[in-house]
């Protein structure tokens, strides 16, 4: 039995709802230092609670090998999302029910974090330099998470070979999948003003809508793109529409819509803000994108291969090589190395009864002993 | 002078907010008694307080000419719209300033009931019948109102020849408008129900907004008719959209639209809410629609060249014949004869310091004598 298991119960009852600071950073120190690593913790942000700049803790742990050797690294979040109701058991009281581990964090991703330290305790300090990188803000703004982690170390001069992001990746067994990359986000705030006005006098006033109806109508008929090698084709979805007005008599003044696209490598995000600020230019509205991320790829090769290899030699399964789902932390440390995600099944992320397999903590750990190993050995 | 100023501020200083019951048809009892009517008075509504339901109260009062003669009605309502803030003087405290008179109701419409009760004691009660029509619910839902009051008179048997109702039709100067007809006005809610997921995943939601857009595109570009000889084009405003969304990374899963149609007698409420129901139908969604009045018309005649003809004599003003702006209860009226309105200038009707110029209630109420006695003579 590897010690995963107790690391992710310590990890878990250390109730840490994003932005997380404190005692789940105390756990995690105190697991790390007995296995030689230096530990720096900082908090970030000077905002009031409940505000994006809340602040938040970040942790850097480095073991450092032989001069010349190679650097691998760690990435991952200790906080978690709400944990919300209807739970079997207290989401932040560890429970062991049949073959699972039970609480809020189980699998995104304390007991990938747990299989993590765990794991590196079967890697000899002079096969290279290992580090964590942690972050208490992933599920919220990440505003003052990686980023400052990522600030952090260059100033520290500290800089991975290679990065593997904890993610819980895997989808209906554990190593079914992992991540080489993921789609850029973006959203666009549009909005068109008109004058507001009675319907019975529709001459004294302008109508807003038909003009948002035309923004919203090209948009939604775009072909962004037709799919990569790696990507599937980018989407644009319509997430909002809203024109404010309860009135039945009034034509309203302004109307408003929200669009959310998710895009691949052929784009950036300000390529395609230019795009759609043209259309709503057009029809006489405005655009305002909020970019939350620029799509990345570590395209297949070395670092894949030695993950696929890894999690082949543990399950018998190899690794689907996906670019799908959401955003993660890896946009922010694709500017430093490259880095792939690779985790949990992730059936019961961010759900009530969140859970892990008892095995696939020791699997896991196992697997990412090899990871670590073979990055070392590159 | 007449005593139209008098019975005018009376009636504004009995507080009336729609829906309106006791104090003002109190006043306005008090006033038709000794000119030798009948005063009837009922409530109907069983409501609570604060609802469409609300009690409401409405007055029919009859002076009966000789038998055979012709039945003339004044129609008209007693309920004021709400003040709201920033009066100069108290709202229900009437007060002479310069030569206008202060007040709720001021132009909408106690000024004009001030001086139909003053016209009538000039009409000898052998010229005909003569009644007042009066509601407390015209301002608010006209559930109880008008509508309450024909049934009573066809019950009663009582059964006027033409009608005048006293809306504020006036623009720039009191007698160059008169209303022969008003559209008619539906609202309709649409509809489309999708099924929410994450932005990340389109392909396991479905998005209600592309085909909400392509319905109300679809609308939008109708063109309902041309107008006629007495109607201007039907026309179409959307009047809402919203897909009640918050989350930006989250597909809706309903969207939902409000139009509201201003129409013409091509037009009925019911055929334009099945015209609307196809096209909703037609992408996948609903509509649900709720007609609030059918438009009439009261063709240029007799009527209309009395009223005319009364007006020309005390202005020098020859009014336009109009049927433009919103609806009001001579939509209900007109399925018990020919029915037009003329009234006070509607510049302040339903603002702040809302006023009458004196000299204008001493020519209404000259006007609507002419108009009774020339009504009754035909
Ligand atoms: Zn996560
Ligand atoms: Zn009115």
């Amino acid at each position: 039995m590897s010690d995963s298991l107790e690391y992710a119960k310590r990890l878990i009852e250390a109730e840490s709802v994003t932005p997380a600071r404190g005692a789940v950073f105390d756990a995690m120190e105190a697991m790390l230092q007995p296995l030689g690593f230096t530990v720096s913790r900082f908090t970030r942000g000077e905002g009031v609670e409940g505000t994006p700049e809340e602040p938040v803790e970040n942790l850097f742990a480095i073991r450092e090998g032989p001069a010349g050797s190679k650097h691998f690294a760690f990435a991952g979040h200790l906080d978690v999302v709400p944990p919300g109701d209807g739970w079997t058991s207290d989401a932040f009281g560890p429970e062991i029910r049949g073959d699972l581990l039970y609480g809020r964090g189980a699998v995104d991703m304390k007991g990938a974090i747990a299989c993590m330290v765990d794991a590196v305790a079967a890697v000899p300090q002079d096969a290279g330099t290992i580090s964590f990188i942690i972050t208490g803000d992933e599920e919220g703004p990440a505003l003052h998470g990686t980023r400052a982690l990522i600030d952090w170390m260059e100033e520290a001069g500290h800089r991975p070979d290679l990065c593997l992001v904890g993610e819980p990746t895997s989808v209906n067994r554990l190593g079914d999948m992992m991540k080489i990359g993921r789609r850029g986000s973006l959203n666009i705030w549009l909005e068109v003003t008109g004058s507001q006005g009675h319907v019975a006098y529709p001459h004294l006033a302008d109508n807003p809508i038909p003009r948002l109806i035309a923004i919203l109508a090209e948009l939604d008929a775009l072909v962004l793109d037709e799919g990569t090698d790696w990507f599937q084709p980018s989407n644009l979805e319509i997430t909002e529409i809203d024109a404010m007005n309860r009135a039945h008599n009034v034509i309203p003044g302004k109307a408003k819509a929200r669009i959310s696209i998710r895009f691949n490598d052929t784009h950036s995000g300000a390529s395609l803000s230019e795009l759609v600020g043209k259309v709503a230019e057009k029809h006489g509205g405005t655009a305002l994108p909020i970019i939350s991320g620029e799509p990345f790829l570590t395209p297949p090769g070395m670092f894949s291969d030695l993950i696929a290899e890894a999690v082949e030699a543990e399950t018998g399964v190899r690794p689907e090589a996906s670019t799908t789902g959401g955003t993660s932390d890896a946009r922010f440390l694709r500017s430093v190395c490259p880095v792939i995600e690779f985790g949990l099944v992730n059936a019961t992320m961010h759900k009530t009864d969140e859970a892990v397999a008892l095995a696939d903590l020791d699997t896991l750990s196992r697997i990412y002993t090899r990871i670590a190993r073979g990055a070392l050995a590159q």
